[in-house]
């Protein structure tokens, strides 16, 4: 999954290939506090996602235990704690850790492996850090990246990276982009694969008018319908949401439910979760508060479903089942995925980045159907009929 | 692998959607003539190919080695055994047949399965016949498809048919289809993959002016370089095309180079062969003979590298290998081959049949790499700059 972010970071490489200027094994500290914090109460914790407001402004005080560098330094993002630029960077910076070292705990607790940590530069400007965590113990494969990146844009470029796209003016546009972008991929079939996508763009016109906006979303993929984990993980974002507005939840619902339905299948890829993009409304400081709840609900609308289900036995039939659904994912991100479309279609683009989102393994069987009253039947049920769960 | 085909198929039924009417078992004949004949003289044999210029004009003769009863009546394929929409159902079943068998021949010899036979019928006329082997002791995947529909187009879908099409004219235009796709998986990593598509249009524009062309290819997907197999299987084709004209292969084994090529990873998805588009000349019969020609390349190109190397040892880390190129084939798939796009994209496809060219099994590594000097570096390199066979 990476929707408008790769498709924005690869039509904008366009203009010259990327280049992995140097890659480091990253900083890798132990201080877990933020994501501890963020665990909280165990399983199905409900906690305030909220905690943060207060330090938002700078949120570099998160930095020591950060991934790696960031892309732009540290001082620089002390020095513009105003600039949305810079606060969309430090708090992507921040989730990716939380999210890692929440992913990574539960790894590491049943004796698995640690992230990789691969940091790479643009000659041009920007880069990204790609966080992966492949063949594990609880993850076959978890991907955890940021972007950020910035330069020149031909127009109708730009007019791809919106859903629903304003009118821009102008042959070459500046142009920025901030994001984070993750897919988890667990091995036992009863955890839910899960998706998060957090984007933010600056585009300024040739008569110097700027535009900016907001997308993202966080989405579930089960293998077996577990009712009350679909329920914690949607009462969760919609938490995060309705902090902003009640009418929030049920339109980004909805509109998740229509980002990822499979055509050809008459299927839904998960039960959904929220989906968005175009957001530039109330404020500029209201959206990024919006948006970084959202992007702090991922913790605790996922790492539950984990800790729940790690240990569960495991069928090979289940096995299978899993292997045949992660086909299905693949299918809709190599086929119907804006970003990866776009993205893979540009020479040049950083495409193990965008592939991440893939599983380690996956199966096609040729008129594969669930016997009737099966879990598995009870799953494709929901998947074509996407039901409301809050 | 669907190219032209599917996507008309597909377009097609944009009118309606497919309903699949009645599905057989099929006729399931033991007369194993045919493709005996065809096998001929064992390992890498180099027989003629023109064998059966002869008995082109009727081709019903080997019906009852057929895998079903034909989409059009027996009856009616006699009756009309100078009509080209069925000369090419003849064909096309008769291949099928032959290539069914042989690859059939290869797996029950190690005591492995038969093919599944799955004839189904669209409600507004036309149908296929598709033949699967899955999760077999020497295959792990084949398929093997014929589709023969009719109806009306609207103009720019017929024109999104044709790679470097001619313009059409009127709002709706009577269509027809015949063609035979195929994609096998072996599961011995030093057998490779074999895909190959043979097609036949029909267009008649509202002034009652008739348009035809054929189009198609065979090509190779190894998992490991053996160069004496890739210069057999350039070779075979090689033969098939001259009869009808030196100039053919080398055209046609560059547009194959072309096609197949993945941008994003700047290699092939194999070792080429050759493939085809909007071929209308020097006459009707001729094109024909070419097509029949190709087609009937197919086994003896590549049915001794199945007889080679299905006994091959194989060790794990080589299987590792046969799994990741099949991801790089899913992608391909997916991704890029335009009959699979626009198939998937219509609401109502067959999407079985599409999607029987993906293996069983694929899988994803982020940055895997092969160790220089390595034999997977070998096929990589091979894949990274296409070379001359023959």
């Amino acid at each position: 999954m990476a929707q408008v972010l790769r498709q924005c970071v690869v039509t904008f490489v366009r203009l010259g290939s990327t280049k992995v200027a140097h890659s480091t094994p990253g900083i890798r500290l132990n201080n877990h506090r933020l994501y501890l914090k963020l665990l909280g109460g165990g399983v199905l914790c409900q906690f305030s996602l909220f905690s943060w407001k207060g330090s938002r402004k700078p949120d570099v005080d998160s930095s020591d235990s950060w991934m790696s560098e960031p892309i732009t330094s540290l001082d620089e993002l002390k020095q513009n704690g105003d600039d949305m630029k810079c606060k969309m960077e430090a708090m992507i910076m921040r989730i990716q850790s939380e999210f890692v070292h929440a992913v990574e705990k539960e790894e590491l607790e049943e004796g698995g492996k640690k992230f990789l940590v691969d940091r790479w530069l643009r000659e041009q400007g920007g880069g990204g850090i790609t966080c992966v965590l492949q063949d594990g113990t609880v993850f076959e494969k978890a991907g955890v990246n940021i972007s950020v990146v910035s330069g020149i844009l031909p127009p109708n470029a730009v007019q791809q990276m919106r859903a629903r796209g304003k009118k821009m003016k102008g042959a070459n546009l500046k142009f920025f982009a901030a994001g984070i972008s993750s897919v988890v991929h667990p091995r036992n079939p009863h955890i839910p694969t899960v998706h998060f996508n957090y984007r933010y763009f600056e585009v300024e016109n040739d008569d110097g008018e700027k535009h900016w906006w907001f997308g993202g979303g966080t989405d579930l993929t089960p293998y077996y319908l577990e009712e009350k984990d679909v329920v914690h993980f949607h009462k969760t974002l919609k938490k995060a949401c309705d902090g902003h507005g009640k009418q929030l939840y049920p339109k980004y619902k909805k509109w998740c439910d229509d980002y990822f339905r499979v055509p050809h299948r008459g299927e839904s890829r998960g039960v959904g979760g929220i989906f968005f993009d175009d957001v530039d409304e109330p404020s500029q400081d209201k959206c990024f508060e919006f948006v970084t709840d959202c992007a702090e609900s991922v913790v605790p609308s996922y790492l539950p479903l984990v800790q729940k289900h790690k240990k569960d036995g495991v069928s090979y039939p289940e096995r299978e089942w899993q292997l045949l659904r992660r086909g299905r994912y693949v299918e809709f991100n190599l086929i119907y995925d804006r970003g990866t479309k776009f993205g893979l279609y540009t020479p040049g683009a950083r495409y193990e980045s965008i592939l991440m989102s893939l599983p380690l393994t996956a199966r096609w069987e040729y008129k594969h159907s669930p016997p009737e009253g099966s879990r598995e039947a009870q799953l494709t049920e929901v998947l074509k009929n996407p039901r409301e769960w809050v």
